[in-house]
Parts: C-alpha cells; structure tokens; sequence
C-alpha cells in the first residue's frame, strides 16, 4: 500500500501541535498551548435568534446547494465592512471559504507547481507550512523583526531567487504577535510592484486589535495582493467561514479551484451568520471580545515581568492571541517543555514554526482563552520552570 | 500575471452545467438540468428544534474549533448504520467532510501524484472529473454497461496500465441512474485484490433506492476501497456534509489532508445534523423522499414512453434522481440543446461526462427536483425538440 501513496504525503505529518493539544487535554495541566477563541465571546443566544430567523423565512432555500462564489449579501457585507475602513473591493472579489485555512489551500492550487518558491516568515504559521507543504514547493524564508520582515533581506532573497508567492500574517502574527509597521507594508507593496512574486496577505487577527490604530492591509497598496480574512476570530471558529479577497483575474480561478475542492461552503451557516451580522451590533461585539483579551494580555505581560528572569525576551501584542517568548541562548524550549509539563503547565515549542530548523529557543504562548487566574498561576508556574531549566544547564 | 498561475489550472475551467444553470435561471423554463434534491424533502422544522437544542445545551462548545476527524458520535451513528446494513465499520475508519466533492479532493492528495493514471466510467461524474483533474492525473476509461463496467475492458485496461485509482459511482449513477450488479461488484473486488490500484466508491445516492434490493457496497468485499457517503441527498446538500471510509493506514493519511486542507468540517453543522438524526425516525423521513423521487421518476419515464420516438434509448433507474438518454447516432444533443431552449426546457449535454470526447449523442435528465405537473409538460416539449432534430436532419 506504501508505495501508493502520492509523494506530497511525505512533505506533511501530523501537526506538532496537535500532538501536543493531546497531552495538555488533561485537567490539571493550566495550557498556552492551543490556539482557541476564549468561548466565552461566543454570541450563542444571537445566533440562535438568527437560525430560528432564516429558517423560518427561508427554510428550503437555505438547505439547498448554493453558488461557489458564496452567499452575495455576505460578500456584500464584507466588501462594505472594509471600504469603511478604507480598502475599496467589489463583493465580485470575494469568494466564501471554510476558515482561512481553506484559503491557503485553495491559493496553492491556483499558483503553485512542485518545486515553486514560497518565502514565508520566519516563524511563520504552522498550519500554513502544512498546507502549502501539500503542494510540494520549495520554501524560503525571511527574518521577521520587530514591524515586519527584515526589507533587506527580503530584497536580496527576491533578486536571488524566482518566488511564486510570498506568505504574510501582517497583523499579531501567529506565532509571534508581531505587526507590520504601515512604513513596511508600503515598502513591501514598491518592491513588490515589479516582481512577479504574488503577496499572500493572511489576516485572521485584524480585528482583534486592542491598543494602537489600525494599519491598512497591504492589499491596499498592491492590487494583486490576495487578502484572507475570517469570521473565526470575531463570530465562530467552529462554523469555519472565512473568505479571499482577489482581483477579478486570479479570483477567476479560485473559483474554479474551489468549485472542484468542495463545490461551496456551508450555505446554511453562511445565512445564519449574515443573519447574525445584520441583526446585531458587530463592532460592540467585538469590542467586548477586544476588552477581554486586552484584560489577559496585559496580565499575561505583567506576570511575566515579574516572574521570569531578566533575559527572557518576549512580544508585546497590541492585538491578536498570542504572545512570543525568546529564551536565552543555549535553552531550548523543547526541554523547557518538559519541565513546564511535570510543573503542569504547556505552551508550545517554538521550532515547529521555522522552516529552517532554527527558533530552538522561543516558545509561543495563547492568552485568548485562559482566564485571569490560570494565566497568573500558569505563567508563576512558567517562570519556575525556566529557572529550573537555567540552574540545570 | 497569466504565467504565475499553476499548470494545474489549465485543465479545470469552469463547469460546464455551472454555465447551462446560468441560461436555465429564466423561470419560464422548464429545467432538467439541475442535479439538486427536491427542497420539499429538507425537514425543516425538525433542523430549527435540532438547532435549538445544541445551542441551548452546548452553545459555547459547538461554536469552537474542533476534531479534524469529526464529531465522535456522528461519525458512531454513520458506522452503527453501515453495520446494519452488512458493512462493517469502526468509527475510527470514518472521517466527515464538506460533502462527498471534498472527499474526492482528499483522495486525491492522498494518492496523486502528477501523470499518475486514474480510470473512470465512461461517462462519470462532471465534478469528479473537475476535482480529480487539478491533479494533473492520466485520465484513462472504461465503458459503463447496463450492470457497470465492462469487466473485460476493465481487466485488459488494468494490464496494460498503471492504475493508481478506480472511480465509480456504484448506485443510481450520475448522470446515468446506473447501479452495479451484485456479481459485478464481487468481480471488481476479485480482481482487485491483486492490483495495485485503490477503489474509489462514491455512494452519494445510495439510500435512495425506491426500487429493488439493497445491493451491498464494494467496501464490503475490498478491505482497501476508499468509500464516500453524504448527507446531501437525505438530510441537506447546503449544509455540505459527508464522510469518506477507509481503513487505517488510508485514514492516517487523510487525516494529515484534511487538516491542511480547512482543519475541520463545520462543526455546528456536525451537531446540528447529529442531534436531528437521532430525535428523528430517518428512515421514515428516506421513505417520503423515495416516495416522492419514485412517483417522479415513474412519470419521467411514463411519459418519455409516450412522447419521445422509439429508437431513442433511456436508462430506468432504480434510486438516485437522474436518467440518461441515449438518441439515435449521428444526432447530438448539443443541437438538441438549442432546439429544447426555444421549447424552453433545458437539460444537460452527456459529452461533458466523458473524458475521452464521446458521448454527443447523449443527455442526462434530472427527475428528483420538478413537480409533476412540470415533469409531464417538459417531457412533452422535450419529445417535440427531439422530433424536429431528427427532422432537420
């Protein structure tokens, strides 16, 4: 049976940190590790006055198959949510997907030929290097500093090498929590302008942002930008909706793409969270969400301050979920992990998310979904660990 | 721009019945171009207090991220009723997917890779030609007889290549309504066994047979077919739910693309569909749906018996909701399209469903969405179209 196996099932295994999700299921062990919305700013009445609605008005149609672009008053909905904050798109560019992760899949089929040069950031989003691994490209990849890639780097990689599609969380990366300055995305957009290099611009965590302004996407400096965006953050993860943005010529062929990946996404879901959106305050919604993960980042940093030693590094996300630990040189976070698990505490080891095999000694750490309590403990706990793990060196 | 995109993408464009329901869309016409359910067969009601219930309980649990295998006991309902039909299936071997088209995008990642051979029926389904296609794989076919394959074209076709997988639709066909003989499914596993070539069994239909025996699945004599089901034809095709089965070493593989692919099927769904099935008697609600397909198709046939000239050939199938048309050589129903147009009744040219060119004087005619009243007088038309072509000719 082996050798019947296409040859991409050897660039992908099952993910890390999934493995790892495994072994912090159990109760007692306070975890970082996962990458889950706080449940708690789920809008679960609204969303049943929503099904009752549309079921009730439209019952048949909404169980019916649907078109591959998706459901247009949602389109139309996202097209006008981003021209208020100033990025003019057409609902005719918007295409329905299940979460963002469809969204790599779908944009790997429409670019990528084995072999083909992606450059991803360094750490990048783990769930991406798998989904593009699928597609059996050769990955590049660029230092992220603190406002984004490092430019220099990034130029030479381009005049060295011919890259189909270059891959960026722009706003509180996943893993680091890093944002791109406005002065880099604009830098990015010139250089870009004149290759022929397409920005793949993943943006799941735009609206999470709870301190500083808002920073155009660089879809706004450079058309051919393909943007991702998702309801999981601000509405349901598990309903997987989210969406790509794309001009008229490549979104052509996402539709193609999609139509023969799945033929559309979950119409029903698609109308009951329009429903939702129309019926409800959204942006309250989501200041509320905003205020609590403001509230468990600022703890998390604080408590870091305190408890961890001097020369432990780490990010401070003006947004997003996750926060980006950097340990001394010569600690490695594998073996902090175990540590952290006998003190039952998890987060994850950073070196899953570079794909140059380096980044042994940072770890990435979730404080969207752990309340106050467990984040002061966890992180004490946290802080033990790393002063066990320096006394042993 | 045009030279970024992958080659892959030169061989999907967009379907072809995608374009057909365009020109249908007028509501004067008649239309037996779709292959959708009959919306009066989706339990509304039943789904609005299934929703109610999940949410109620578990709001907060069943908006989250989830399993990548789906909802344990979905997946334990779906092997339970595979068990009583004679097949038997551990929940562990069962995975849920956006319906039965992801299934086929999952299948192929798992086993494709570029050139690699894959047989199919002749004609077979559209969108599996479509999804199997982005692959770049070798279509190679082989005829489809009244009882399924022609299993000494099979035999030959299996000695002189390299066939990776086998795709077929094993009950009531699309776009056929063929069903494979009880000794013709053995045949195939017999043979099989010593093949080096996975069979790929699509059974989107197959608990709707209003006619007839139960015929058992070829999964039940082949431990190694890759089988598919959905929930499309009997619960809601807008939800987009299906599942593929395998065995576990297939499965283990297929979990890694899944999760690269979208992590998980929509889980609320999952739930959803989970809680309807088991406060409902499904069978009942199967049986008013073949009570209805049965009654239409009956009529479909009735009145082509009636209206249609007698060398035209049609296929009486037991279950599903197409039939095929088979008219006289040297008359293509693309000219019939046109003809039947002006008669305003539509239906879809069977040449897209062959992968080798054939098939011009053949067309496939859905009975499961249109009334009786539409049935009767789109035949009548059709039957007119079909008597000026052979009199134009």
């Amino acid at each position: 049976m082996d050798n019947l196996f296409a040859d991409r099932m050897n660039n992908v295994h099952k993910s890390f940190i999934r493995e790892i999700l495994k072994v912090t299921e159990d109760p007692e062990i306070i975890s970082f590790a996962g990458g889950l919305p706080n449940p708690k700013s789920f809008p679960v009445e609204e969303i049943e006055k929503a099904v009752s609605k549309v079921l009730a008005r439209n019952g048949d149609e909404i169980l019916q198959y649907s078109t591959t672009e998706g459901y247009l008053p949602l389109r139309e909905y996202i097209a006008e949510r981003y021209s208020k904050k100033g990025l003019s798109v057409d609902a005719d560019e918007i295409l329905i997907t299940n979460g963002s992760q469809q969204a790599i899949d779908l944009v790997s089929k429409v670019f990528l030929n084995k072999g083909d040069k992606i450059l991803v950031e360094n750490p990048t989003y783990l769930a991406a290097i798998q989904s593009f691994g699928l597609f059996e490209p050769e990955f590049k990849s660029v230092p992220l500093l603190e406002d984004g890639v490092d430019i220099n780097a990034f130029q030479r990689i381009l005049d060295e090498n011919e890259i189909k599609l270059f891959y960026s969380v722009t706003n509180f990366q996943n893993p680091t929590g890093i944002t791109y300055s406005k002065e880099k995305r604009q830098k990015l957009a010139e250089i870009l302008k004149d290759e022929n290099t397409v920005f793949v611009e993943d943006n799941p965590y735009g609206e999470i942002r709870f301190m500083g302004e808002d920073i155009p996407p660089v879809k706004s400096y450079l058309d051919t930008t393909v943007l991702f965006g998702s309801f999981s953050k601000i509405v349901s993860p598990g309903m997987r909706l989210g969406w790509i943005v794309a001009n008229e010529e490549i979104m052509e062929k996402i539709i193609i793409a999609k139509q023969a990946s799945d033929l559309h996404s979950n119409y029903f879901t698609q109308r009951v969270v329009y429903q939702y959106l129309i019926d409800n305050n959204v942006d309250e919604h989501i200041e509320k969400i905003k205020k609590m993960y403001r509230g468990q980042r600022n703890l998390m940093v604080s408590i870091i301050e305190e408890y961890f030693p001097e020369d432990v590094k780490y990010t401070k996300p003006e947004g997003g979920m996750f926060l980006w630990v950097t340990l001394p040189e010569g600690l490695s976070s594998m073996d902090l992990f175990d540590l952290a698990i006998k003190e039952n505490v998890a987060f994850v080891p950073g070196k899953a998310f570079f794909t140059d095999g380096s980044g042994y000694n940072t770890l990435r750490l979730n404080f969207s979904n752990s309340d106050e309590e467990k984040i002061e403990e966890g992180i004490k706990r946290l802080g033990n660990a790393i002063y066990e793990l320096m006394e042993n060196k």
